[in-house]
């Protein structure tokens, strides 16, 4: 396995500032996040339109074709509900720095997106999870092998698939952690691809401990085996702990100078 | 398995001031840094009085009195080479908060601080190793074996031999990590107690990165089941990470101000 990829979440129309700046087409905020992300090291790029149902196609073409001439043709996870949004912005996708994702597949209604995936020859983030919180890892791994079928049925390379094992609360289920650690490292001795929504654990949580609760949920993930997260790039502590694991796990060589780079 | 037990490295003859301190008796550096690697939360506090030929026994006694005393009967990890001086000091040491840790024996030359954790009901941490760095977990294991053996002839219970994986510097052997950590793992499967000396991972690291790369693996070795380590309780984000993970792991109950309790 290599490097740790990180995905860049700040793209998002949730934010205010974005979501003007996607219903009015204006560059600047949107280069303006992703040039802070790029900066602080992110991989991958994720562009979050929202359900867009009427105007997804034209809007993720042209977010993708803003991103990637501005930014060398800076990978993207193309993230939306609207299937055809992600099937326009593939069709203007230039490859040469990674394969788009797909963001995301379930085990349940959404598993026709491993199919537009497939049929685009694109990485999928495959949640593990049907209708709601998955009860255990027997569960996680019955979808994953529903998954794992459906998607190569169609054609999808089994590295393709980027299993989540769906990052559960703390405030709530604490108890549910150390199961959803186990389960990465399950995925990660199968040989398996894998992805998480990190923020998802310290949802509720103070301000000032998110990002102190989050590194240490990263660190003991990529421990387990976990080969990419959608993080904060420009949390600087997820990317000094991004690139702490990957030189104790020995996927990038020592510098004294690692962490500027 | 309990929360994670930090032993507080601060009490060290290698500080001038500690130096100093312990030979002319005077209580005052040495008090003023046990109460601040406990208002930091450390569980233990090391004693390190160096080799102590001439007059160890009577210095260790002097400083295990002085700080029970001083920190209702604070647990304490007695850390020298001399071993009649640690018989003396857990001749006076009281139990009321923790068994006392023998610091250290090996399979090699200091198996018989076994014997001597043995004879007095103490913990003992025991390095997997003999003379030098073991080549590989298969060592590591074998040494294991050994002073378990040793150990549990003597009389000890399992849990009391904490098994030191030995951190290796990172610069210099940054391939052998993953494998230090899976063999925490494989302690931990076994159901034994471990331990380790955390800082010698970023050994000749610059002083800004040593925190960092040191939280983080610290927050890997608490996820492959690492049950204590011997810290500087006073970096805050080694405290912030073992209060994270343990956390994490459901050893303690998640509250919004974890991090000042």
């Amino acid at each position: 396995m290599g490097k740790f990829i990180t995905i860049g979440e700040r793209i998002h129309c949730i934010s205010p500032a974005i979501r003007a700046a996607m219903e009015s087409k204006d560059p600047e905020p949107i280069l303006k996040r992703a040039k802070e992300q790029l900066d602080a090291g992110a991989v991958y790029l994720d562009v979050n339109i929202g359900p867009a149902e009427k105007t997804g196609e034209d809007l993720m073409k042209w977010a993708v074709t803003l991103l990637q001439e501005h930014f060398d043709n800076v990978p993207l996870c193309l993230d939306t509900a609207n299937k055809k949004a992600i099937a326009a912005g593939i069709s203007v996708y230039n490859r040469a720095k990674g394969k788009p994702i797909v963001n995301s597949a379930d085990a349940g209604d959404r598993i026709s997106y491993l199919a537009l995936a497939a049929e685009n020859d694109a990485i999928c983030i495959s949640l593990c999870s049907k209708s709601g919180v998955p009860a255990d890892n027997d569960e996680r791994m019955a979808y994953c092998q529903e998954m794992l079928e459906y998607g190569t049925e169609r054609g999808m390379e089994p590295e393709d698939l980027w299993f989540d094992p769906l990052c559960l609360v703390i405030k709530g289920m604490q108890d549910k952690q150390a199961e959803m650690l186990e389960f990465v490292r399950q995925l990660s001795d199968m040989g398996f691809n894998s992805v998480c929504g990190l923020s998802n654990v310290s949802n509720g949580m103070p301000k000032t401990v998110r990002p102190i609760m989050d590194s240490v949920m990263l660190a003991m993930a990529m421990q387990c085996g976990l080969t990419s997260a959608i993080v904060n790039p420009c949390d600087l502590r997820i990317m000094e702990t991004v690139k702490s694991a990957d030189i104790i796990l020995n996927k990038t060589l020592y510098a004294d100078s690692y962490l500027e780079l």
